[in-house]
């Protein structure tokens, strides 16, 4: 029985982050792990932005309330939830997830949690699991699904390492060079037919 | 962040075995593992009397697209995939629950699959994992979900047992004499509640 893991950010939806230095105009917002090495430190450095500004959860969601799936992902993913079982596997924030997760039509998602306080402000973030990507995969292994992973970065290799069958999709050219063992594909109807013809593949 | 993993049939929609014997009028197909203990040879049996019968994969599922979800199951199951995460986890076949899982909005599922030849004749079946409801709970756990169960038969005690809190639903009153350590309620909004409180004690 086929599972699908799909990265979330990048892949089916905006880069949250960029996202919202976009629309709050806030550019420091725009930090990512090429700026800052460290995962935490990068993660305070947020959270102590969205502090000067005064953002709320509640704001924050607004502005990620008016973002949309990237054109074809809402068909593409109905298509996908149509040959098989689909898990989200992302390193976002379920809070920030969640009005993008509506568009999507609910798909099962995997990914870490923010800790909010009582006025809305984002007082922490809690990692549900270092690598989770990659343990989840395992884990459905063991379940005796065959995996199939999606993603466009470098948090996703683990993931597509650990799968039976990895394919990059929207992933920097940087990427694809470094890891030319994963098909690389940036359109839908292309990673449709990736995904299809290890499906058939396997089932044969 | 909470995962609640729930039964299929009996929980969410009628016993597919039934409503097929009711629905063909073929009485035979309400044999149970309360009739043949074994479920190897009782599924060897029902695919027998399928033959006989000439029933194709084609003509089951339009069966089976006549069934509706039980009252109230599509609200609550909505109201669920709000809260956290919902995984179906059932002993039945993915090409049985499919026209079922259109009408409850795409949850995950978790069973077993069905070998269909070309003709639509189903030649065989093939259980994913034995055990594997309790097999999936446990793993999610090493994933760090709480995780909250709920079932309504003997087939779903291994899974309330792993999880971090497990619920009866609509289970008949000897399994609720059987297992008084797990509460039982019979309407989802008892179910909905049940599940609230315990979600709410876990994030305090």
């Amino acid at each position: 029985m086929l599972l699908t893991c799909l990265d979330l950010e990048g892949v089916l939806i905006p880069e949250i982050w960029i996202a919202l230095a976009e629309k709050t105009a806030i550019p420091e917002l725009r930090l990512t792990t090429r700026d800052i090495k460290d995962y935490h430190e990068l993660m305070r450095k947020r959270l102590q932005i969205l502090d000067r500004h005064s953002l709320r959860i509640q704001d924050i969601q607004s502005v990620i309330n008016t973002l949309e799936p990237m054109d074809g992902a809402l068909s593409f993913l109905q298509w996908l939830r149509e040959q098989g079982q689909v898990i989200i596997l992302s390193d976002t924030f379920t809070e920030f997830a969640m009005p993008m997760m509506r568009k999507l039509g609910m798909p099962t998602l995997f990914c870490h949690s923010l800790e909010i306080d009582k006025e809305g402000r984002i007082a922490n973030y809690h990692l549900r699991m270092e690598n989770h990507k990659a343990e989840s995969v395992l884990r459905f292994r063991q379940l005796n699904f065959y995996t199939i992973a999606a993603g466009d970065s470098y948090n996703d290799i683990a993931m597509l390492q650990s799968a039976h069958e990895g394919i990059l999709f929207k992933a920097p050219q940087a990427i694809q060079a470094e890891f030319p063992q994963f098909p690389a594909v940036s359109q839908y109807l292309d990673l449709q037919e990736e995904i299809a013809k290890r499906a058939a593949r396997y089932k044969s």
